[in-house]
């Protein structure tokens, strides 16, 4: 942390923050200038808080500088974290493809869907059982019905199944029939169930919520390997802006930020972070090309009666197309998919 | 809902749309304009599912126009709603003022603040005893022993109490203290925890999540009233934006946004909408001319000790002339403090 | 600056760093943590380029501590200004209203207009003669002509006028007719148009742009002064977030943060600021009362065929009504209106 | 346009506000609807302005539906529009490579990155000779000069030339020098600028604005088609969101929107869209794969020594490794490079 002084601070007031520092336990070094004294501040486990300092006399600002997460930083991790699924490594050489339903409606349809997608070049089959609506009035998903009839569909392709988890109450439930635990990005600072998650061993899919920085998004992922879980898999699902031809911005940055900081993988769901359904093949492209580990797409056989997210959702015929788009576009990054 | 037609759409392609509303139980009505067709939407309870028409041939874009919110709706419910918190009602003539910790750290803390800010004028004590944090390695809150500290100073000073649940799973315990149950930014769209606080009976104060939509924030609380609980409080406490001052964007034209389409009381949080204490008085002072029913703020008698959020809280001296700054500004409004 | 290293960089990176800091003139202060170093640097006049390090070897990364502005700051420059706009003090005790149509359309409009709002009680008449349109198949403004009938409102009324100003290239004419140069927010950025305002010596009206942080708006206002033109005006006008109530989110803390850390006098624009009329009055309101020296609102006494910006304009009617609701605030603001 | 109605609206408003609407010229057509009535108008050429009907009594809202732009929409001229800068045409098979330092600093330098990023294969030179800097004291950039040095870098290595101009009253001299004008992301809406630089006849690079939506971005260049110049190359370069791993936020979903709407070619900026050296070939990268018709990005000899942007621009053996790079994701898209 770094506390900068007013320019009229008196020696005094530098005085009493260095006391004050030193009081909490930290080394405080003062740094004259030539407008103005700068005390840098060390010897800190975690964050500080800038609270004790920030309203301290003839101080102007505190500005923080280490960052407050560890298990989940490259620095004290180097090396590349493989999370396997259900068999199927995230985070390798090979780009993973995860499609399926926005949410499971019945187990033809999802068996149909899981068929299709498997045919095509899917490695992971998604689906909702629990469905985080915006109103009480939208479909809830068919709940522990659901995931018997994922189970049933991993029993009949083979493919291993991701599916969302809303509560630390059905936390079990859920991971006695998923392979992996999807935590969506209404639920990113959700404590409870980050920490549930955690103990439950599964490897678990994070979404970036709405408006997190990588900082917030990196320290719910901390939530996770601090319950002793290091199979986190980070996805970029877009950011709230104001921007008027998506509806949410995807944020593909952050796959080079992440993989410069952190040695987890990073996947995209370009059907959220676009929310329309012509833009997902593109922004499925453009996350390979950035480097992400895979993607998750929304397919449904009749997307025209879907009772969610209809819009973004590819028929089988265009994930096909999808799959032939983007498959030269992984060898071009020298990747298998 | 509004379908919009490419210019070049064919009259079958016109037709298609109108079949497909027709099989879903919808009236159409075309439009046709000099430039393009657009086709109205009637007779649909709840919002239409834009998905089914966005990728019919010839269908430009679809505009939504209901609003899928009716319990919060001023619309279908003209008369303010006033919200009794232990007594002290919310959403009528008189501003309400919550104070207290962020954190309740310790008997003699949170007893101690509460009687100066009862000294001062606050009619409702906050405190959190349990606490979303960012980073795992921060300060948790004191659980159940800190919701028994609440009890303990509300017995001392009559304030009711105010305070924050996180989870499902501790709703009961929560409101076998609290007066009024706090439900967090961060968990605005935890879609259980709002189904069971709604069923807990318990007046709930509901914060805006921090990317969250007037429409979404309505939803929200009509997750809450859809379980039978009328008796929802809204409270902006800051948006995320680019802002560099702030640590968050108080967003004060939302109170006169509720106040035209909502029954619901809204009150805001300068504390957390702020993250400054030197805004805390200012930002209450604007909201109160806004026209918001109360304030939320933080005090604490050693800020510079606190366990949580130390920059923003007031020392009791700041709240006593806090409250001396906004008792002539609501007089002005016309209303009592 | 602050420059943080890798946990993992070696004491020649820290040296090279350092050799780099020096060769550049300044003076590095090694602070050697537990975790890594950081470098902090001083004898900087102005900002420092952070190029020069951020890849450097072993840097992990840089934080800029100083802010590049200088005049339009308070610890530079501790008095309030007080600026004179044909008379009228804005900064001082009084909170001005600035008031008139968002375009000046006839003779008769404006005179109409003027007289109206100075009968309640406004202190400058704006209006528009060129107008920044979105759109090029939009009314454009006036021009000449309308700077002409600004001036004949001013004589009939003794209002005088605040006008904006698109292009360098008329700063002289719109300087000959204006008591105050309006910069609007797609201009905040428009370097060689600030320069020649600021040589004009004329009073400058600047509105923060849509994306604007603080540090850039005092940078803009800042070109206005390096020209020796001292008389800025600061102007908050909403900025762009993805909030759907208001066509613009008014960023209210704004004005106690220009209060601490300038001495320019800052006023808001609800209007703009909202873009809907019905919360044009409580948005005066509240920024009175967060501490605003002024507002500044369109008013058009036939909304309904104005030629601009229809859709947040007051009547004559409603704007007395506003001037009834703001007084009482002023006044317990210990401010005369 | 659509007129929403009030759920509680008398047949009496309605008809008030088929009647208004009537005497603008539009037809009305209501929708009788289960809830509400709502209004469809037609007849309307370019965008009716929505205040004049937004307060009449009993409206609920304005829907806008029509679009305000024209030349530069698919709609209207459906085959895609190649711009040729200097013979290199951008927008067709070709994806081109625009590089060069951020500003010009002298002639060695410039001739020095020309032939270097020659050399490796790009195909236009860019640099500017005036830069618009947020603060006043910064480096303005060698203006006249600057232009001539690198009129006599194309002269040494045939690159056409892509630089920026700041003000109208530049248009003239700069077209004098550059083989295709760029118009920057603060003077996306300097609207005088449009018009003149289209006046010029020149190709314009047109960058998207930090806070523009993709409507303003096309009616910006709309402003520059309607002058009768069609040479129009749109470029995404970031936009301002709370990011807090890059200095913008790259919105690469605009890629496939533009090429949706719009006839013109787009390109991006991954220099300046993510402000960090080590993420700009990842974002190239990603640019091409999301279909983008060109990259520019920034190379400088000697990036610790630049006078401006320094953090972003890449080494000449940095670019070497980029086109590396790109040039199999160009061809995995079937373009060549």
């Amino acid at each position: 942390m770094l506390i900068v002084m007013d320019r009229t601070a008196t020696p005094e007031q530098v005085s009493a923050v260095v006391e004050t520092a030193e009081k909490r336990g930290y080394r405080a070094h003062p740094i004259p200038g030539a407008q103005r004294t700068a005390i840098g501040l060390t010897g800190n486990r975690g964050a500080i808080d800038s609270g004790a300092f920030e309203n301290l006399p003839g101080v102007f600002e505190v500005v923080r500088v280490s960052h407050p997460y560890k298990l989940v930083s490259r620095e004290f991790h180097p090396e590349d974290t493989i999370v396997s699924v259900g068999g199927v490594p995230v985070g390798g050489k090979q780009v993973v493809v995860i499609a399926g339903p926005c949410a499971v409606e019945s187990l033809e349809q999802v068996v149909t869907i899981a068929k299709a997608v498997k045919e095509h070049g899917a490695h992971l089959l998604r689906g909702g059982a629990y469905k985080p609506r915006t109103s009480p009035y939208s479909f809830q998903g068919l709940g522990e019905e659901g995931l018997e009839m994922l189970s049933a569909a991993r029993a009949e392709t083979g493919l291993p199944v991701v599916t969302e988890v809303l509560d630390a109450s059905t936390v079990d439930l859920v991971a006695a029939h998923a392979d992996c635990l999807q935590i969506g990005a209404r639920n990113m600072q959700n404590f409870e169930l980050l920490k549930r998650a955690g103990q439950s061993g599964k490897p678990i899919l994070l979404k970036r919520g709405m408006s997190a920085t990588l900082e917030e998004f990196f320290l719910a992922a901390e939530y996770i390997l601090s319950e002793g879980n290091p199979n986190v898999i980070l996805c970029e699902r877009g950011i709230r802006t104001f921007s008027d031809f998506t509806r949410n911005t995807m944020d593909l940055a952050i796959v080079p930020a992440v993989e410069r900081l952190s040695h987890l993988p990073i996947v995209t769901d370009p059907s959220h972070g676009t929310g329309k359904r012509h833009k997902v093949t593109p922004m499925s492209r453009a996350s390979i090309a950035a480097g992400a580990d895979g993607i998750a797409v929304e397919v449904h056989h009749k997307p025209q009666e879907a009772l969610s997210d209809g819009p973004q959702a590819l028929t089988p015929a265009m994930f096909a197309e999808l799959m032939a788009e983007v498959g030269p576009i992984a060898r071009a990054m020298g990747r298998s998919i």
